[in-house]
């Protein structure tokens, strides 16, 4: 019989769960048999006494399995790739036409911005006439069709992570290592796909601060991958500053288009194009990483990428010919403000986090789940750590509507840069981490 | 400003809260600001963390403060003891009265029987007309008065405590030695006394099972009362079988009686008349230990305790006359039934648990707090650990009313006594902690 005072005791007390209680508990937090105080209890205990890897298998598979599962078709091998979430992090925008240009089924489930990061989901949205909700059949059905689809969450993919993860969010419990990884994996498991790729940010504008947290975090989503027999690695990158040129919505299309086309910023397509190449690799399309590269990169130059963005655009209601000529579809903000250099030196500042906050007082993010988004602002990053400028030469390009919406964003800007008297460029991609020998 | 998540996050993490952190959380607790989801992480993490003297001492005033404060008129040191719980424990009924006939008044405010440990209020209550629930101007006058009051705790007395309270008993978090310890003495602060004697209760019918666990317990009490500026002490006292003859309702008020008369059995005498002795020293009236035994044996043995008991039943509404005839006032349940000792031998065991069990199932406690008590009955326990009994032997009387009474009772008492070759008799009185120097 399971009890939940000897469970909750279990945990803080240090010992083990075993699998069928996890199992029973998490069925039951769902069924909304435990109340919340309970849950805190136990959350609060696993956090600090932590899980060993195989209650975090059960406990991710609990989760996992709480509600529905995408089934993609049989026969089909899709990749999913996962961001913990970063500034100006369009990668997904490119990656994953990118991976599907290359003959890989992409079935890619999106978050909304939530905090200070912006989230897949709303930046497509920008595109008129985008469908972000597709069901599952749309969903499955698009993948059989032409290789690839983007949608925000279902309500119904792992309903008790969800629970769980509102839970941890007011507790103080969110900084754990096994929850966090569950908590990212059971998501993952519950959208169908047989291997994944992350891509863990590290830095003051991600989740992980540090290279050794973001070092931990990768081994742990690649053993709970492989725990849970799913191909997986992990790229590990900088987030000291924001990625590419553009953050906002609207802008982080533009530049996503902009390197579909063969162009754009140097770091988003190094790193959009590492993370499509290591799709192909997870994904069984070829095991050797230089080609996985040279394929990837004829894909960006031919626009087969692009067309095949163009492809999923359409499928989904929007207006394909973004991709032709996104200045002139995609919403801008009505009015430019720049923020110049004081002083001639290096850039030696280029704060991730408090730009993805400024963007957020912008418009352009969101503080609380239900917070309407201003598609068209957005913040132009114009020069990089270690970059050379002149008094007076322009830092950063901000679109905005509405007064009060400078207004909230500029003192951000102004802190979130220093001009030093030297600075060295940063690397983009700190580490790559396999679970499989290459 | 305070903030919930930084405050949960903090004990979380192992570090310490400040005294205006603990006392706004403490008090946004009270007022239902704080959901019991977030009260139930940080609980988990105190638990587990621990806190350090300074932070118990700010929590447990918060607690102490945070309801009404029973203030004696002015002059007056009043002294409270308090017992952490057993089976038979009816020496708040002599130990009371005896230190009051010594001229030291006696606030105490006592608690119901919960679980299998009885309480004072229901024992009381089976004096006719006994008034258990003085508000707050009848409980000071009549120590004013008379110089003894015992009353049934009011709602107003460390709100907050009964708060964390409920919420500990149902997530795991009670046997925190902080936390008892914070639970105890806030109530006794906000009862109004100046000094306590604590009677730590050690064995298998108490909270602390081994004396390594009393002892702590112990240290924890004085430390925290130091800490609050009250003067106290424990007594450390064998549970591992109950104190005294009877276990029940108006069966421990008769014994009560038996020995305020000078009569009874002693272990009950000895430990009651050590508490009165030490209430008598730590408030104050004599300094020499051995002159505080002196002066409480005579108050025994010339009825001047029984006369202030009588005093005090009077004040409240009861029938003194209960004390000269007790017998012919008290409820008596209708039927008798013995069990007797299967076979020669020594009493190896006399299970102080399962006795108080056995009393709940015969209906004289409590399972949940509303339910009803029948005063009348009672088990009487006729030997003891290290007693010599031969084979048909009676080993206890039950006084029932109902079959079914008996029925659910009659088990546990089978089990809850052996027959051994050899068994040694117990201390009664295990140790003696003082924080002040004599």
């Amino acid at each position: 019989m399971f009890n939940i005072l000897d469970f909750i005791e279990l945990k803080r007390d240090g010992h083990r769960h075993s699998s069928e209680d996890l199992h029973y508990f998490v069925k039951s937090v769902l069924s909304g048999q435990i109340p919340d105080y309970q849950i805190s209890a136990w959350l609060m205990a696993a956090f600090i006494r932590g899980m060993d890897d195989e209650e975090l298998r059960d406990f991710t598979s609990a989760l996992a399995f709480s509600g529905d599962v995408f089934r993609l078709s049989a026969g089909k091998r899709a990749v999913d790739k996962h961001s913990t979430g970063g500034v100006g992090d369009k990668t997904t925008l490119i990656a994953a036409p990118l991976a599907a240009s290359c003959g890989l089924p992409v079935a890619k489930l999106s978050g909304c911005a939530l905090g200070f990061t912006g989230g897949t989901v709303d930046k497509l949205k920008s595109i008129p006439g985008m469908n972000m909700h597709l069901d599952t059949d749309q969903f499955i059905r698009q993948i059989d069709e032409i290789g690839i689809a983007i949608s925000g969450h279902s309500l119904h993919l792992a309903p008790a992570e969800g629970k769980f993860y509102a839970l941890r969010d007011v507790t103080g419990t969110v900084p754990s290592l096994p929850l966090i990884a569950s908590s990212i994996v059971s998501k993952k498991i519950a959208g169908g796909a047989d291997a994944f790729v992350f891509d863990v940010k590290c830095g003051n504008g991600a989740f992980m601060k540090t290279e050794g947290q973001a070092r931990a975090l990768c081994a742990a989503l690649i053993s709970l991958s492989a725990a849970m027999a799913k191909r997986s690695m992990c790229v590990i990158s900088d987030m000291e500053q924001p990625l590419g040129r553009w953050v906002g919505n609207s802008v982080e299309v533009l530049e996503a288009l902009q390197v579909l086309s063969g162009a754009g910023p140097s770091d988003t397509r190094e790193l959009s194009a590492t993370i499509a190449a290591e799709m192909l690799m997870a994904g069984g399309i070829t095991d050797n990483i230089d080609s996985a590269s040279m394929i990837v990169a004829g894909k960006l130059d031919d626009k087969s990428a692009l067309r095949k963005f163009a492809e999923m655009i359409s499928c989904q209601g929007g207006d394909p010919s973004v991709c032709g000529d996104p200045e002139s579809i995609l919403p801008r903000a009505a009015h430019e403000k720049i923020v110049t250099a004081p002083r001639e030196g290096v850039i030696g500042r280029m704060d991730a986090l408090t730009i993805g906050i400024a963007a957020r007082a912008l418009g352009g993010g969101r503080t609380r789940g239900d917070d309407k988004i201003d598609q068209s602002v957005g913040i132009g990053v114009l020069k990089k750590i270690g970059d050379a400028v002149s008094n007076g030469e322009p830092i950063f390009e901000i679109r905005y509507n509405r007064d009060e919406q400078l207004n909230s964003a500029l003192p951000h800007l102004i802190s979130a840069f220093s001009v030093a008297e030297f600075a060295e460029k940063r690397p983009l991609i700190l580490d790559r981490v396999t679970s499989y020998d290459r």
